[in-house]
């Protein structure tokens, strides 16, 4: 289902919301294009900056806080995705080419059973997670194949409170 | 009540003015989201960059110099807070957990009474400040919590003109 | 009266073409909101940056190699005015406060009449200059002011090209 | 013909894949307005900054993988031309003045067809490329001259995944 922005209304429509899992242990963040909207700035040395949303951190302080997980899932090999899972003081696995077996193995060490994971992505490399979790999510400007294959897509773009949103629904089911 | 955008019209309905107090006093604003798009530019290091808006200072420049005292409130440790402060002339309070109290705190240090104070903030750490002061409003781009809880919606974004769009309207009416 | 964005069709109709100066001999950019997007990025040692577009740059090398004089005139002390400035190839004049009496001895100083002077504002410092020139154009996103005030109010946003939307309406006409 | 944004459908109907040639060898970009939004940011010292996109990297990535070269041809001299392309893996020919003479002989070296060369631009120094390539393509917000000729309007804005978009459609069809 994909949700529109609804303002002040309540986001998720009560029937829907047993998309939900009724217990998440563990929130799987998909970095550039979804705690970014997937630029990057690069200076004349190849320096990289991404931009990040404030809103999204204080979602995930509530989210931690409600004792749910928070890890980051990335191909990027920057050190710029370090700095600032840092900031929200989670943990990063960055530079992972085959995200599906990699999250494979997370879930094996943490003994978290599928069903309570909850992920979020933005492209194509973020599907084979897709069918690993409890809860597929897509953010609003997601790439076309992934739209399809999400089972929440957010009314909120990558970077721009996807993540805040998705932990707003969180929060409110458990 | 929610702004719309008009343009070169009349921003604020003739009816509807009496939301602004009589006599403004201090104008405290928060910062991320409100003096910013609440985006931060994270680099290779960890520095922090973020993205003010030139005509929100011209706005402060104008309010100041009619008198009302402008103030910044904000949760962010970060020392960028301290340096747009800077630039724009006005005193920061940063790091702030809680800023209800906080504010309370510096209300009864200057000797202003609450009913003079309007509230600029965006995310739901602002809200123990709205029942706190004459006027509570909110840039556009807002938490839906705090949408719902303001008097007063402007039509712009954090970081977009939203601080110069109060500043007009307090000057209009003060 | 107000431009509409109107794609690949021709940008002004044919009878508002009157609308500009015969002759045009120098024109007048505003800095931050026309030549940027009005927003300023902050480090966390107070150091600033804009943002500026490579389409605008395209259009005042044109327009300069038709003849036309391009200068800048800006409320800014900022060194990164100067730094933009330097890369155009186009003199600027800043931390300029009143625009006005500044324009009057620019002008007088090189012989410029001010029919033949086209400005390009966003805020309400350059009202002053409005009365002086030939053409007083404003962006679309300018001050409410500003757009009431201006004889042309161009489709494209300060810092989004535009710049380069006036400059094509120079040439066309020049 | 110009493509609608259409989200999670089928992106180039069925009877305008024609447009895409059978066999593509070579994909030349333009850089600024392409591989970003045409915007440059620039510091208190003139260094220079661009917002590149991750998606439109991965684009590339899968372009390459199935075989078509891509380069980068620029007017810009900045080194973040540079810093970006090495980034990506890709070959850059910068500083070009003259980008229809450069393409003509960059074919001949390499002695590739132009019915097998795909290229991207948004501005006018593209336009003397155009009737050098099997299909000419533009961004979404490319000047309305470039709109007007190219055979291919992409749905997406120049730094914000009309490489992608294009890298998609070759695929699709190669």
């Amino acid at each position: 289902m994909r949700l529109k922005s609804l303002g002040s209304q309540i986001i998720l429509p009560p029937r829907e919301r047993n998309i939900i899992p009724e217990l998440v242990s563990l929130l799987v963040l998909d970095f550039d294009g979804v705690l970014t909207d997937d630029r990057v700035y690069v200076n004349q040395h190849g320096e990289e900056t991404v931009a990040a949303h404030r809103g999204d951190g204080m979602g995930i302080a509530q989210v931690k806080k409600a004792g749910i997980e928070v890890i980051i899932l990335s191909k990027e090999k920057n050190p710029v995705v370090k700095a600032r899972a840092d900031k929200l003081g989670i943990p990063v696995y960055q530079g992972i080419d085959e995200k599906g077996p990699e999250l494979i193995s997370i879930l094996a060490d943490r003994g978290i059973s599928s069903e309570s994971v909850v992920y979020l992505g933005n492209d194509i490399n973020d599907l084979p997670c897709f069918s690993l979790v409890g809860l597929a999510a897509a953010v609003a400007d997601s790439h076309p194949l992934v739209i399809e294959k999400a089972q929440l897509v957010l009314s909120k773009n990558g970077g721009h409170g996807a993540v805040r949103e998705l932990c707003d629904l969180l929060l409110e089911k458990n």
